[in-house]
């Protein structure tokens, strides 16, 4: 399976945030959105064999993790505010099918990863050319917001079997990221 | 320079679609939005070498071109509902630096940039793969919405110096394969 792990800084962390300002009262809701979209979508289909967490630190009740299960999605539309709907849904704690949500941190949640076996992969300007190694098709990987994801948790994913890889030099949009990184996986299982 | 020409079979050409259902009654304004997103967004920044044409067939009165120039763009932003309230402004007749509107149809449209000397791209999946061709970095890549581009309109550019290109077997979403032909050409260009 592929999964991908999001640090959300500043997306919200309940339900009150206007789908009218998802980049302002929403902390970025429109970049989280858009991310869930490109991990989960084709055209015509999901991806039943990807998972995106959501890992949310902004008000008002932190940390929060809300994680998308392709296999076990329905009926959710990949546009941003639909997407945020479903997010605002599962934080008024209605249930969705495939959509989970917990109160748990970053930590906790590369923690109870690692206990699975994953090998992690962190996004990072100055790791290793994503072109130039050999990418594992069962990895989860990390990747911060528009502002990044911070030392301390970088850090601490490096106690686990990890490598931190590029893009190149361009910086990328992370929902860009996990479209690039989608493709160069779907080449290789070709 | 990189351009990009969605064919858009059912994106509104006015003024008065919702902002609350761009994928019902804006004709799937969504998916412009993505495109348009991809196309001109990095992190931080504009891919000032970039434009990307919009050649939409929607009610009520087809066909209209709105382009989005990387150069000239200001003060908008990338979530889908700006863009969105952006080509309502213009389809509104209100100016805005960086995006034009014209009352033009997709032959003129290919018309004016072959006689610009333009390389076109059509993505088809019987196409040549992407990775196995020399991919020019200036060229107009032409690509169709969820439905795909008319039979009639494909034969049409192939008057011109072209080529068919695919991404894989994998069928992706139109921005996404915006996403993806930027990253081959910027690590083309590095």
């Amino acid at each position: 399976m592929r999964q991908f792990v999001l640090y959300a800084r500043k997306a919200s962390t309940g339900p009150d945030f206007p789908l009218e300002d998802l980049p302002g009262r929403g902390g970025r809701m429109d970049v989280v959105a858009r991310c869930i979209s490109s991990a989960l979508w084709i055209s015509h289909g999901l991806r039943r064999d990807t998972c995106i967490h959501i890992v949310a630190y902004g008000p008002p009740k932190p940390p929060v993790v809300i994680s998308f299960h392709g296999d076990r999605l329905r009926k959710v539309s990949p546009d941003e505010r639909s997407i945020a709907i479903w997010i605002k849904k599962v934080l008024s704690s209605k249930k969705n099918p495939g959509i989970t949500i917990r109160r748990i941190g970053f930590q906790t949640l590369i923690d109870e990863l690692a206990a699975e076996g994953a090998f992690f992969y962190i996004l990072h300007e100055k790791g290793d050319d994503i072109q130039k190694i050999s990418l594992r098709q069962n990895a989860v990987f990390i990747i911060g917001d528009h502002i990044g994801l911070p030392e301390k948790e970088e850090r601490y994913v490096t106690r686990f079997p990890h490598e931190r890889i590029s893009l190149g030099r361009i910086p990328y949009f992370a929902s860009q990221c996990i479209t690039i990184i989608h493709y160069l996986l779907d080449r290789m299982s070709a």
